[in-house]
């Protein structure tokens, strides 16, 4: 049955979603599941007190405005908040370098929409972000692909990968999704030299930085890149925000306060800034006001500081759970990240194995997680593309729940390794 | 000073806003001027105690629900509202035909990812909402115009612009951005006819309808069509939903309720719907959770009834305060269209005035409107269309101020033309 629609389509949707893994996920509704697959935060922390509070104090001094349309560029104050913060990572910002978008994913497809055209070569780590791929393929992006390590992007295969001449590097430098890896500090002052020498600039995507649960932070490529440019121009840039930036940072709140807000930014030289705001302009106008007030009013006076450091204590414990129950129940051959902060940990089967079949498997075993070939951007049905390897969340379930279910998985995968006879 | 970026862009924001219009309308803020400028609802109708009581309860019963990630197609519940009051207007649609948007210009935005390849002709009204123009320049469309009087769309030129084989027809039926005019329903069955014959397909924007201050209401496109279609199949299509449909509806609560929420939807048939969410989960995931449930509770018991009939006893005044002022204050040689609902009326000056030269004037007698060239696809600098025209918002303004900010408009016109020994 076809619609006059059909034959219409851009094919911009071509290709953006495995569908059959996307049915097998929707499998983890059932309450029995452990899942492993989603991004989601642990919800039982959302400090739901505080947006009640926030809400009542938006409507009650500022309803009018806060339901009313408001600017493109986000509400002023929150901007504001935001570049206080950006100063405390190094960062030094105008309000003018800050946009306020409708979560990072909205960052991402505006940066798609600003400079991708069809055809357009993106460097991206290997694996990485689901969602990226998703937004840049609807431009007709092609990808290649550095893969990454446990001290990140591997800097010593970049710059063959560069001869191909990307458009731009997309990096997530801490406790990559889906990787869990942080880039090293040295890794970091390569990236930036190299992108420098090159001349093909970076995104930065950090949604999970602020969610460190040891060891020291690490300054933003953005930061890095701002030392290049003092060098490079012989002169101090700090305080001139981002006039000549190689770097375009992005952040969000989803991580540290809701996902259910859809709240995120950019943080981007204003020449930048100003053509987003152009493009978002044509995409939703401006991220609801009333959602940008609430969260600017619930995170006064240290709320979102307090709150972070809770979602940092439990997300530690998960971790640290979800690492001792791999060494307990997993065979020896599997291996597995061990992130210094974020939401997931990568593991990788025995070569050969694929993670998608086991998925099935483990969805009966009433266990779920995502197959690691989804964040390939080059994995197809026909290619072995990160087929054995898998993303774990540990940020959702307790640690009960997580301890259970690895312990599922662990059962699901000597069971596959015996019938498939490959060496536990 | 140039960045990185720079050169990179890929010209998707090329025209996209005439920033000379843009920046004298920045002086509107000074709250000296009386702006008809904005599409803002009044402000001081917005239900602020029902959004508090209905956060309150929100954060109360579903908080940890509210806050988490959602669904890309949207709130089932308040898709199943949707279904409920589309039913209304005689559109038979199952949850499965709607998707949430953030607002009615990421609908927009999405139609435009889906549908539109670079150099794509789409027809639209002759003017047409501003916002269509902004959203699919991004996908490098083209436009083809078939201009409107009081009845709408002038039927008689369309078969002639079909020709140039635009994608699809762009169409406000009712008390149209920027017009004010509405389709009739003659118009309508024959519209319905001919794009059924040309196999060409229709978006039908509707943010209006629900606001009609007299007369009555006209059925939608999307409803017309499926009559054709029972017709066509000899079969009753009834419950089948938008099976085989020609007409994508969409529709807003930023007019009936608050723009600052940044909530719309789509009416589709399922398979352009399944397009559209894979292209919005590359574009923001979803549209905010906690903004759709405190929505669907807000207008639970028949609020947003008895909110939409405020909203149109309060707005139909308004428009009678213009229109009387208009013809207190206006030369007559000035025409302006008399809408039976919407935010908007239409005024068009003697040819060879032009509205932009009168803006200035008007800004610093303290009065503003938005010339009404930015409404025409294909007007550009170097060329004379929708020149003479202005559009003037009669929502927002208190009818003291409508009058008032009239009166400024008429002595600002009396003295260009006699300047420019126009005939009044």
């Amino acid at each position: 049955m076809t619609t006059p629609w059909e034959r219409r389509y851009a094919q911009r949707t071509k290709g953006m979603g495995s569908s059959a893994i996307r049915e097998l996920l929707k499998l983890t509704e059932n309450p029995e599941v452990i899942s492993f697959a989603g991004g989601l935060p642990a919800a039982e922390l959302f400090p739901i007190d505080l947006f009640r509070a926030a809400t009542d104090r938006v409507l009650t001094k500022y309803g009018r405005q806060a339901l009313q349309y408001g600017t493109t560029e986000g509400y002023r104050p929150l901007r504001e908040f935001i570049v206080d913060r950006m100063e405390r990572y190094g960062i030094h910002a105008t309000p003018d370098n800050v946009l306020i978008t409708s979560g990072s994913q909205q960052a991402l497809d505006l940066l798609g929409k600003l400079l991708i055209n069809s055809g357009d070569l993106i460097l991206t780590e290997r694996p990485t972000y689901l969602g990226a791929i998703q937004a840049w393929r609807g431009y007709k992006a092609e990808f290649i692909t550095v893969p990454v390590d446990d001290e990140g992007l591997r800097i010593d295969l970049l710059e063959e990968a560069l001869c191909a001449g990307p458009k731009f590097m997309y990096i997530l430098p801490n406790f990559q999704n889906p990787g869990g890896v942080t880039l090293s500090l040295e890794r970091r002052r390569e990236l930036i030299a190299i992108a420098d020498r090159y001349g093909i600039p970076i995104v930065e995507d950090d949604p999970y930085g602020q969610l460190r649960f040891e060891g020291e932070h690490l300054p933003p490529l953005v930061v890095l890149d701002g030392e290049v440019m003092v060098n490079r121009n012989g002169q101090n840039n700090k305080g001139q925000g981002f006039g000549h930036g190689n770097v375009i940072y992005t952040s969000t709140f989803s991580k540290t306060l809701a996902p259910g807000l859809r709240l995120a930014w950019m943080v981007a030289p204003t020449d930048v800034v100003k053509h987003c705001v152009m493009a978002k302009q044509g995409m939703d106008l401006h991220t609801s006001t009333f959602i940008q007030m609430i969260a600017y009013e619930a995170i006064q006076d240290g709320e979102l500081d307090k709150h972070v450091r809770l979602i940092r204590e439990v997300y530690r414990q998960r971790r640290d759970v979800m690492l001792a129950a791999l060494e307990k129940y997993f065979p020896p051959s599997v291996h597995w990240t061990r992130p210094q902060g974020g939401l997931f940990l990568w593991a990788t089967l025995p070569e050969k194995m694929d993670a998608a079949e086991l998925l099935q498997r483990a969805v009966a075993h009433h266990v779920a997680f995502v197959p690691g070939s989804a964040f390939y951007p080059n994995a197809k049905p026909d290619n072995w593309i990160g087929r054995n390897t898998m993303r774990l969340n540990f940020s959702n379930a307790t640690p009960e729940k997580i301890e259970l279910g690895i312990q599922r998985l662990g059962e699901t995968l000597h069971q596959v390794m015996a019938q498939e006879s490959v060496p536990a």
